[in-house]
């Protein structure tokens, strides 16, 4: 039986278009992983008759009604006192995380103030979902047969709240068809071109797999999905087409389901037992977070210098003035230079640089905005690659981010 | 009189969560602008029943409804016959758009299609709103005295059509009230003490100006909407309160209307003729990051170090040993260290240091995971202080940088 689901989304901020309403497209897609259909999206203001008619609305038309908003230690006055309203039960201090709070706030030497008890305050008749990154807790509610469950707005509490307890609870609640994802994550190839690399065996595709791209960031996530009532069979054959299809794409492959690029570099680095460093100008840091956003990260990336003038790539890095003088800060030479001096320096197995012009303004006819020199240099020598991103700066600082992760990536499994 | 909007999204790839809606997002600013209120948003699927229900409903309760989506060469069948329906009327060719459409295939040298010829249907009662982007028009439909507009779901189509069109018809067609926004971005307090600083100033705000907390990332935006119907009475009622509210909280704040932290950073430095290095430890390059992704950085932004790993805080920065042997590597000690050897190594007015424990690993009983240490070294000497943030990895990179930069704002402008 097909469960269906309505996101209702509350809150003035985003009707009046102060902020994009990301939590509805993350509960979408969660929702959709597992089998649930969503039907409507709704959003209303923080006003009582709006909400009452959209929960009234929802109620008869889902089987699901999750939300978000509402809840912040300076509005969730009217969204719970509504719930309450609408469930026919009323508001009571949940003692446990009332005790939650004052040791809060007792850590951090803040007063509590009553605002912040407020936030204890739960529908009598509902459930309360822990949410361990923040004051405001998540509200489970059984209501007529209708499963209610209100999650506060910011989008890190409710992605933990959905991932660590709504999602299991809603499997538990109702049954659901398997449904079973496979990623498999390429990088440094365009949507149209990976299409035509594997237009035969998409075609060939069984009908109940499915294929979708998801292109974010110079990489494509190909995701296959199958649906159906035996779990095992799913499997099986989803990954028969895996094993199909890799052969077609496997040098622009660097990983499978819950990973990111620099993650992937970072295990490869842990395996071959070998460390990192970095110089970087146009992307001013961004390959050093990435690496260093990692749990763990130190055990390869020892450091980097971002080098932003000529000055600092001359002064601290070592490139040679010369260099620069005779073929510009934006140049092969300039960052295999960059590359090597960082690896020198900081004493690691690979060296990693970037050197571009990300806009909007500089360039020259030759290298226009959007061109991208990058190097690897490692033992085995230096490697590098140019590129044009002719995109907007942060743009521009993300793709030539990933393309010296995965020129990295190259170097350490011998594909560069 | 108050004008209402409803915006209705059309397409099953927005409820599956395949795609972000913002569209949505970018006609609520649009009307909010214009003093138009957005009092809903709703999205359904490819789905005769479920579009005339929302119809009907934001019929009830909007004088302006909004659509994207649903337009496209392969199913704007279902959606333009269900608006007729509606309407009361029927689908007629528009001859001047087909032959638009013709001359579009003719230049491309490609096959028109049946699909690409029902592009060129309109309801009958309906006005055309020229595409020049693309190959579905919008609609525009006076019915029972309120305004329905459809326009195609791709972004940039809709916004042209928005901006040229669509905010132009709706000016003349309504008599709209003057909207004035101000935003005060604060910066290192929390929603609830700012809410209890201002406290009073709030509970006096006059009837026709609302305030709005907006936290984001250790800073809350207060939002001040004023209506009206004399733009300059409005702004003057705005300007004064500002004037009221500022001594209660002028050193939290970094700026107004459209800014950020580090563009108003930057802003100082220039200002002030200055320049800055980093040397980050537990941050990663997160700050030398937000310092670059600044168009223009590069005048103030001299370069920064990421330090990542003991050896490289000594070797290639500069602490001494001792002081990491005595003090560890997070410690008041260590942070002014870094500061000032950043500082003298790349030259600049400023050096600004971070080093703390991100987690999920590390720390000690006195400094607990969350802890950082930021110094900021000037030619005044160097200032140091300590937070816990006892967040996830990546709420403590960004909530770091933000006190890093903060504490660069504050002795820039001397408040430290």
């Amino acid at each position: 039986m097909q469960i269906y689901a309505e996101i209702l989304t509350i809150g003035d901020e985003i009707l009046y278009g102060q902020i994009q309403n990301t939590n509805t497209h993350y509960i979408s897609q969660a929702l959709s992983e597992i089998g649930v259909k969503v039907r409507h999206h709704t959003t209303v203001g923080d006003d009582e008759q709006a909400i009452l008619t959209a929960l009234k609305q929802a109620h008869d038309r889902a089987d699901i009604i999750l939300m978000t908003g509402g809840l912040g230690p300076t509005k969730d006055d009217i969204t719970k006192k509504t719930l309450c309203k609408f469930w026919e039960t009323d508001l009571i201090i949940h003692d446990e995380w009332l005790r939650k709070l004052e040791a809060f706030f007792t850590k951090r030497g803040r007063p509590m103030l009553e605002s912040n008890i407020q936030q204890a305050a739960m529908p009598r008749t509902a459930t309360l979902l822990d949410n361990r990154l923040g004051t405001a807790p998540g509200i489970w509610q059984d209501f007529q047969g209708k499963i209610y469950v209100s999650m506060p707005g910011v989008p890190h509490e409710m992605e933990v709240l959905m991932q660590e307890q709504v999602l299991t609870r809603l499997r538990a609640h109702f049954t659901l068809p398997y449904i079973v994802h496979k990623v498999i994550h390429t990088v440094a190839i365009g949507e149209s071109f990976l299409a035509e690399k594997i237009n035969d065996w998409e075609e060939n595709l069984p009908a109940h797999i499915r294929l979708a791209y998801l292109p974010h960031n110079y990489q494509v996530r190909l995701r296959l999905t199958g649906i159906g009532n035996d779990r095992v069979q799913i499997e099986g054959d989803i990954a028969q087409e895996v094993e199909k299809v890799m052969p077609l794409i496997e040098k622009f492959v660097f990983g499978f389901d819950k990973i990111t690029l620099e993650e992937a570099v970072g295990q490869l680095l842990m395996t071959e037992n070998k460390t990192v460093s970095t110089a970087e100008s146009c992307t001013g840091g961004y390959v050093a977070h990435s690496f260093t956003k990692v749990a763990g990260s130190s055990k390869y990336f020892k450091g980097g210098l971002v080098a932003y003038t000529q000055e600092i790539k001359t002064g601290v890095l070592g490139v040679e003035t010369q260099t620069i003088d005779a073929h510009t800060a934006v140049s092969e030479q300039t960052a295999k230079e960059m590359a090597i001096q960082v690896r020198q320096k900081f004493n690691t197995d690979f060296g990693l640089a970037t050197t571009g012009y990300a806009g909007p303004e500089g360039g020259t006819p030759e290298q226009p905005i959007g061109t991208v020199w990058i190097a690897c240099a490692s033992e085995k020598g230096v490697f590098a690659q140019n590129h044009v991103i002719p995109l907007d700066r942060m743009r521009h600082i993300y793709f030539a981010t990933v393309l010296a992760l995965d020129l990295l990536r190259k170097n350490i499994v011998g594909l560069e």
